[in-house]
Order: structure tokens, then C-alpha cells, then sequence
């Protein structure tokens, strides 16, 4: 039996998931609310149950998982341990974009980067620090998330900027959402029939971003050095140009860790419209409010135009995937944003895609050239597939 | 009689022309080559003269350039003075993307962006007090770079940064190349036979961008606050993500001034290949020369996703045009940039492309969905023009 616990620490949720013999077995999420924290669990064959806990409880979420995790394996296998802990790396840099066990040398790398993901390295720190408290001595398998971009081609990967810098401190566009782009790779045959050649990815969560998968393979993503950049996002910036950002250091004597948190917590649909969340915006311009109307509309040409650029490196474009909750969930954002592409052959039917709220399947009409999609994201499913990987590797390695 | 004296004070040329009456009678032309400074000058029906010149000559050009101008009015005219000076202003602000008269309001608020866009508003400044010095009192337009610009839809002017931050600072995307676009804009008909409802304008020359045209208006371009941002150009890094930038800053400890320095001098080609001169890295290239070719693949490779973008707020493409120095002068870099948007329509001809070189005309196959052209810049031209649309302006407003 192997059992694999797998860690998702996000920005503003924690998602835990068991795995056993490739089964989810328990499940626990803890979520921000706009009243407080959550805490949803499920195991199989249950219903899921929320409560709702303090920020302490939110904080201190790995303690209560591990008991539940000891709890179920006590109950359900004897005597059976944990076999390992899979955790979610968004960390800017080429040592991180490789699925790859967490050690001594992983903890100081991610040390010196932590700076420059605010967002997810010290959150991430925090959390491979409890899993030692809590399972000292058990293998914690760093799944990354920007392994699936590791290959894009040179013009896509490099920035114009001196290559006596770039090389010596490893400055690349890393790209991210690497396992949920993967996740739908994995899964594309089996919503579509086929698998596509030409395919771009767009995921839609309080992180936003979209990759452009050639064969299988991507070959272009609009997240860059670090997850902050691409397109407008809930809090973040995207990719403001550099003299705009250099013009509000100036203005405002800010440093560049001051300017980071502008850009990561203050700027994207917040600095556009003072709301983070989509469906408040959406609900906003039901009532014909004008800011909210204007930064939806901002949003998803950012998205409408990284989709056509994308085009470029596929050579064309056979299926268009909408990931990951917001996606998922609204309809009317969908019709946002597919809405401008129409001349690359894009073509959703209304009823198809009103009708398509927290499923998976195809919303663009029948003759459309290309094929619209709707699908889940399961980047838990893919961090538990990232095990394997790294023992295919240590296993090959060894021989 | 009308008498224009243009002046268009570049980051490595000086280009000056006489209009009277709409007709250029003299031009003069400042130029740093490979070995120093060279001027060449024209006057109407006289073949082009050019003559080595010191920096020092170089840098006083506009001392030479009245005497001339003063010493041709009087020859061909008698006693007629000149009548005004028109001067192209590429600077950051709304304020800016008008022609206007340059009066001392005018020059302090170019003074207080003057960190903004290092490599274009000192010379200007220097240039505008010599033609005090030289002209005192006479009349000085303020051609606008980004004028063409300014009424781009919001989602395409707009900065995801915080509205509190852009509102107060005037902090847009105000674009440049204005003049040069407009330029094709009026000419278009001419030399493809219609006005194009969707077209994409793509300038290539030290500095680079792509605009893309609505019957006739700007709708969105790559270039943002300030020249150095959007695609790779020779020296100029263009749109490299801010994260990536804040991690330079960080680890080489750069302020705000240093990393604009870095930005505008030694990024794009002369980062990536050592080279700042496009000729320079075709012939590297056709050589064999690895680092030249990649450097140009990524060149072109982000003015094909610029123009792919671009489609969306055009809903398609039907003309595509080519132009300043380098388009106009390399059939091979033709060939590179348009390679990758056959999915778009984009079809040329070998044979025509490759006839065409320091010539106009249509360089696409006949079945082509996108007309491809390659069209001469007319900048000077079009600073004449704004001489016209100020006093346009300030005759409604006086009635």
C-alpha cells in the first residue's frame, strides 16, 4: 500500500489531500471567507462537512491534518505509517522547475529566492517546517509547479536583458501553474475524444494564466520570473511595463520589496476596481457599475490577447481550455472572455455554455474550428503523480 | 508663403528639413556610423552631399543648420524670415500626447518627465534651447510622438496598478511611433489602392514597435509609458516582466535611474548578441553564428506575438505594414518577422520581397488574405502636418 499526503499550500486557502494507491481517501480544505475562515473535510464515501475555525486554526492547519491522517491510516490500515508528503513549489528559478526530493540544499535555494514569490515561499517555508514537527525523518517530494514549462523554446524562455546577467543569476521566465496546465494534459483525450495539437490553457483562480501546450508539451505561458507577472490578476499586477513601474518607485521612493507587495497585493482587479473577486465584479456590472464594468473588461482582453499571441508558437489553434474555479463556475465570465476571438475561430454557443456551471465539457458550437472547453483543474491529482516521477528518476539514477 | 523648419532630434541621428509650402526644400541629416559622425544634405533638385563631421559638429548641428536655413530663405526668398519650427517631443504624459505650442509651461513639464525617458528628453531639451538661441522669439510646435495614441480604448491605456496611483500620477500607457504611423495612415490608400478597415503597422529601426489601426485610429501598441518598453529593440529591452526586473535590482543593488540606464542602453539585441545593429547580426547570422541567429528568432518572434495580439482589438487582419529604416532596407528581415503568421493570413511572395529593398509596394502573394506592404516612414512630413492641426486648433478656439 502507498499512501501519499499531498500539501497545496496557496496564497489564500490550504488543500490537503490523501492519496492512497492513487485513490483520494481524505480531503481537507481551509479557505479564507469574507466573514472569516473555513474548513471543509471529506473522506470517501462521505459527504463533505464545513465548519468554521479561527485564523489560529487556519494557521496551524497542518497540526489538526496530520492527526486526521494518523487517525485515518490507524483505522483504515493497522499499523501502516504515512509513506511520504508531496508539496506544492511555486519558486522562481531552474533548480525548482524539476519535481525533486526536499532536503538540506532544497530548504536554503528556496531560502534565497524567498524574496522574490512573497506570496508562496514563506508560506511554503512555514509549511515544510511543520511537516518536519509533525512527521520528522518522512520524504517530502517538492512537486513543481513550473516543471511542465521547464522546455519552452529559447525566445519564449529568455529576457532581452544583458546575458552576463541573466546567466549568472538565473533569470528566466519560469512560467507557473505548471501542474494544473499538466493535470488538463492528462486528461484532455478523455473530455474531447482526441488529443489536440495545438491547445491553449487558460486558468482562471485568484491566480491567472494562460499556456499556449504544443503536443503535449508548452511552449510558451504568460507567467514569467515569478507568479505575479502575465496577465491582470485578483491582486496582482501582471505584467505592468517596467518605466510605468519604475515612474511609481520614483514618485513614491519605494523599493523594490515595497513595489512587490503593491504589485502582488494591491494592484490587478483590487487596484482596478477595489474588489479581488470575480463574482463580486460580475455582480457589480449585473448593476451597471461602470469601474467594475471597465476592469472586467480590462481583464479579459489581457487574456483575449495572450490567447492570440500564444498562436504564434502553436501556429495556429485547435482547442481552447477554461481551468480552475472561476472558469469552472461563470458562465458569464467565459462569454467575456472568448467574446474578441471570433476571428481565430473561436465560437461558444449560449445555451451550451449557460448550461455549463461546475461541469466539465465542450461549449463552442459544433462547426466552431475550434474546440472550447471547460474542465476541472486537478493539480492535487497531479502532485500525487509527481511521486512517481521522482522515483522513475532516483530508480534510473540508481542503475 | 509658409516656412517650417522640422527638427527631429533622435537618440543617434539628427534630422532636419526645410518645408515651404508644403514641399521640402532642404534637408540636413546628422548621423553617428561605425567610424564617427557623418552630415549629409539635400537641397531641392541638388543630389544628396554627406561630409564626415566631428561629435563636436554633431552636437552643435543646429548652429549650422539655421545658418543654412537663414542663408536659403534669403537666397531664394529675399528678406523672408523663417516662419516657425516644429520639433518632435517624445515624452510621457497626457499632456504630451497633443501638438502644441512649446512655451515655458511646456518646457517645465518636459523637465519634470525628463528622468522618464532618459535617452529622448535631455537632447530635446538641448535642442529646444538652442533654437532659442538661434531663432529667438519665433514660434516652436511641439509634435507629439504619442498624439496618435492618446485615444486608445481604456483596457488598452490602462495599467492594472492601483487607480489612486495612476489617477494622481498620470501614469498611462501613452505609446510612441505616432508620427511615423500616422504617416502610413495617410499614405495607405495610395499605395495598396483602399483604406484598410484593420491594419497592423509595424515599425522596425533603432527603435521597434507594432500598432495596430481601426479605420484609420490607434487602438492599441506595444510601446507604454516610455519608449524602452514593448517588443526587444537594438538596445532597448522592451517589455521585460517586473519581476524579473526587481530581482536585478535586488541583487545588483540598482536604483530606479541605474536599471532605466541598463533598460535603454544596454538590453535588447546588444544584451542578447553583443550587438545593437540589426545588419550587423543578419550577416553574423548568415555566418552561422548561433548567438546572432537566436537573438534575432527572439526579435522577431515577439513582434509576430505582438501583431497576433493585436488582431483582437482589430476582430482580424486585413493589411499589414512594414516600415522605417530596417524594413524598408532587409528583405531577410522581412522574411523572419513575417514567418509564423501564415495562420493569420499572412502570405508573401519570395521573388517580391526580395526585389523589394529601399523601395514601396505590396510584398504579399496575390491570394494572400493579408496584404502585406512595405512602406517608407514620413515623419518629417507628418511634423509639418501638426504645424496645420495647432493652428487648426487655435483658430476654434479663438472664435
Amino acid at each position: 500500500m502507498v499512501s501519499t499526503l499531498v500539501v497545496n499550500p496557496g496564497s489564500s486557502s490550504r488543500k490537503f489531500a490523501l492519496y492512497v494507491d492513487g485513490r483520494v481517501v481524505l480531503e481537507m480544505r481551509y479557505e479564507e471567507t469574507d466573514t472569516g475562515f473555513e474548513m471543509c473535510s471529506m473522506s470517501s464515501g462521505t459527504n463533505q462537512v464545513c465548519e468554521s475555525v479561527t485564523k489560529k486554526d487556519f494557521e496551524a492547519s497542518f497540526a489538526r491534518v496530520a492527526e486526521e491522517v494518523r487517525s485515518y491510516l490507524a483505522h483504515q490500515f493497522g499499523s501502516q505509517p504515512l509513506g511520504q508528503i508531496a508539496v506544492r513549489v511555486v519558486a522562481p528559478g531552474t533548480f525548482f522547475q524539476k519535481h525533486r526530493v526536499i532536503d538540506n540544499k532544497y530548504i536554503e535555494t528556496l531560502q534565497k529566492r524567498e524574496k522574490s514569490a512573497p506570496l508562496h515561499i514563506p508560506i511554503l517555508l512555514r509549511e515544510i517546517k511543520a511537516i518536519h514537527q509533525h512527521f520528522p525523518g518522512l520524504r517530502i517530494i517538492g512537486a513543481s509547479d513550473s516543471a511542465f514549462h521547464a522546455n519552452m523554446p529559447k525566445q519564449a524562455r529568455e529576457y532581452s536583458l544583458p546575458r552576463i546577467l541573466t546567466e549568472e543569476y538565473d533569470i528566466y521566465r519560469f512560467g507557473y501553474h505548471g501542474l494544473s496546465v499538466s493535470s488538463i494534459v492528462r486528461r484532455i483525450h478523455s473530455v474531447v475524444g482526441f488529443m489536440p495539437s495545438r491547445m491553449v490553457v487558460c486558468h482562471v483562480g485568484s491566480g491567472t494564466s494562460v499556456t499556449a501546450v504544443k503536443d503535449g508539451v508548452s511552449v510558451e505561458t504568460t507567467m514569467g520570473f515569478a507568479p505575479s507577472t502575465g496577465v491582470v490578476m485578483s491582486t496582482r499586477g501582471g505584467d505592468v511595463d517596467n518605466a510605468a513601474l519604475l515612474e511609481v518607485m520614483k514618485i513614491k521612493n519605494l523599493s523594490p520589496a515595497d513595489v512587490e507587495t503593491l504589485l502582488n497585493t494591491t494592484a490587478g482587479l483590487q487596484g482596478l476596481a477595489g474588489d479581488s473577486d470575480i463574482r463580486i465584479l460580475l455582480n457589480r456590472r449585473s448593476k451597471g457599475d461602470i469601474v467594475a464594468t471597465q476592469a472586467l473588461e480590462t481583464f479579459s482582453y489581457h487574456i483575449q490577447k495572450a490567447i492570440a499571441s500564444q498562436t504564434v508558437a502553436l501556429g495556429g489553434l485547435d482547442v481552447l481550455v477554461l481551468t480552475a474555479t472561476a472558469s469552472v463556475r461563470s458562465a458569464d465570465l467565459r462569454t467575456l472572455i472568448v467574446r474578441g476571438l471570433s476571428h481565430l475561430g473561436v465560437k461558444i454557443g449560449d445555451e451550451r455554455n449557460q448550461l455549463m456551471v461546475g461541469k466539465e465539457g465542450v461549449i463552442s458550437v459544433r462547426n466552431s474550428p475550434v474546440k472550447v472547453v471547460v474542465m476541472r483543474t486537478d493539480e492535487m491529482g497531479e502532485m500525487a503523480t509527481a511521486v512517481t516521477i521522482v522515483d522513475q528518476e532516483i530508480y534510473k539514477n540508481s542503475k
